[in-house]
């Protein structure tokens, strides 16, 4: 094996394209310089079509981690309540962050594996009108689902005025994301999934709703005062130093994704999900997502009783260098979950898929050779 | 003049070494993956003699203000008392992250270009023993003066129980700083000054007897909760997110000041001020820190009266392609800040004082050529 051409296929951070890593080699230049000041603003004007808004675009110095809690302190006081829609490990970081600021956290959960409905969320909004926001996760990466958005916003427009603040870290950039026009108030995202870069940005717009309750309120933290950002942001430059190297390569990444096109980069993704489960379906392997709710992004697989996810790991990277995720929390050691995301094609889809089955087949693993990469081929060549 | 050898000489981010920009190209991989915890955990470990600490330094995605803020919501309280030792447009920050999260910030101030004193410290701890934290600038970036930490920790532990927090952003790694020995409870930093790296990581350390004060706190904010960073350090990873190139980058960085060695690189930085402040004399620029504490990485000049700051600014971008920093908040367009920090060697300064001569007399200033390279020259020569 060339150390080199380790494979990663985890639902972030994901691999880095040539050009990019290139890009982010220039030399330094200062952040208060002009030369960054016109390449910072053109990148954050560059942002806005991938969240579907006319809105500007925030990029922060920071884990995407940062960014859900700037959707919190500036939206939220202490004493206000709050509905998490809690549908993983994610869904779940929300709550935790409101309760750090003594925001009351309604949590609504689904089990792992299930989206949250309309359904839910209004018969909530109902008994609870005074609650000020509502928290989703688009992609829940930690089981592979993905929420539906619109048709959750659609549910709280119509029976609130919450605001409502969606986490997109694992998949805007991949998905349909259409802010404005679904009534989304908060969008945040990161660099290093859909968007080829590595781990270290964090990307988030408002909505001018979202901005008169964050103009109105004090701002609970420092480094993620929203206002800070704003007033920065008109005049084309931070409030606190920002991390050039990385403007450097999401400028890049943004000429590749403007020359593939948004919604060919959605078909894509699109299809590598579709090659994925046809796989694990051909293959036998329990998916943990019904297809209605299935991840663009990230395929989560349960072989409860049949395999040992973690060997089936293991063999995959000592046999191949390749690297796919395992469960967290609750699911640690128990699932697999497949990325693919980003700088990552169909053809890469069929290789990571024929050597989980060869890998099925080291570790004693009930399986048939090519079954998995004839069903996901069969997906290729009806789109082509 | 060649685009890519721009010459970047502000008080950061500054130049990266080549092999640090190839380092940083490595695949991405992982960071949930054994291979990146046992790298992070051995360049966290490396870390801890900048610090002059046996203490653990947390490495956090972010900017240097993310850490100042970090030093803050993890000591105190809302309604606790603070003191805030102001010499510049730094001090001043730690002072409205306070105020933020409603701690009472009681500034001590002295004009810019002038040191705090021990004496002013005492004066006010033995009037206000209820402080619990003192807030302090190593290098006041704004004004090129270097405050005496190991005096104010001295002055500081006499007179009360205080946390003494300080900011080393923009010298920490070319400067002595012996944490443990003189009594500092934090030390922050960033990773695009004397670290080399590009603007996107934080580093800090604290004490025994902060981490006393933390562990009982509940702290204000949850990215920048330090209890968080404990716990997953000591499982050689980290909480949220962390920025993997940056980290690849940081492992090469600490080859190459270990290659150099502590010693030599402070020795290296002190002769670059000697020399930049023997030819702003020899050009009769005026200096703005007395030279008992100038900064060892960056040097203000005020040319008031004389030439225009940013006549010459400009002039050396346009001619030369270097860039030097302006003066910030009041002294905006009024002086003028040359870094020498990082991959920079004594012939880089000679170069930057050849080209700041010629400036000079492209924009009819008074200037004898070669008279501050020559002095330079002279504390170049009386060292090797």
């Amino acid at each position: 094996m060339f150390a080199d051409k380790m494979i990663l296929r985890i639902p972030g951070p994901t691999p880095i394209p040539a050009r990019v890593q290139s890009a982010m080699n220039q030399p330094m230049i200062g952040h208060r310089s002009g030369k960054f000041s016109a390449l910072f603003a053109r990148t954050a004007e560059r942002l806005k079509p991938y969240f579907g808004t006319k809105q500007d675009v925030y990029i922060l110095a920071g884990s995407g981690t940062s960014a859900l809690e700037m959707g919190v302190v500036n939206t939220l006081q202490p004493g206000d309540e709050a509905a998490i829609l809690v549908s993983g490990a994610f869904g779940e970081r929300f709550a935790k962050i409101c309760e750090r600021y003594g925001v009351i956290a309604h949590r609504l959960e689904v089990p792992w594996g299930e989206a949250i409905t309309p359904e839910l969320v209004e018969a909530f909004l109902q008994k609870k009108p005074q609650v000020k926001a509502v928290f989703a996760t688009y992609c829940e990466t930690s089981t592979g689902v993905e929420n539906p958005i619109a048709d959750l916003a659609k549910a709280i427009r119509t029976h609130s005025d919450a605001l409502f603040i969606v986490d997109a870290v694992s998949n805007l950039g991949a998905v349909p994301c259409e802010m404005d026009a679904w009534g989304v108030d908060i969008v945040v995202t990161g660099s290093q999934k859909a968007f080829m870069l590595p781990t270290g940005l964090a990307f988030l717009a408002a909505s001018e709703r979202a901005w008169q309750v964050i103009e109105q309120n004090k701002s609970l933290a420092f480094y993620l005062d929203l206002k800070a950002y704003r007033k920065s942001l008109a005049e084309q430059t931070t409030p606190y130093t920002p991390a050039v190297s990385l403007i450097f390569g999401l400028a890049e990444v943004l000429d590749m994704l403007e020359e593939e096109g948004l919604p060919a980069i959605v078909k894509r993704h699109e299809l590598m999900r579709d090659m994925t489960r046809a796989a694990m379906k051909a293959l036998n392997i329990k998916l943990m997502a019904e297809d209605k709710y299935a991840s663009t992004t990230v395929t989560s697989c349960d072989p409860a009783g049949v395999f040992h996810a973690e060997a089936l790991r293991k063999m995959l990277t000592q046999q191949f260098n390749i690297t796919i995720a395992g469960g967290q929390q609750h699911l640690k050691g128990k699932i697999f979950r497949i990325g693919h995301m980003g700088y990552c094609e169909p053809l890469d889809v069929l290789q990571v898929i024929s050597a989980i089955e060869m890998s099925l087949h080291q570790i004693g693993a009930p399986v048939e050779l090519g079954a998995g990469v004839k069903a996901a081929q069969e997906v290729l060549i009806a789109h082509v």
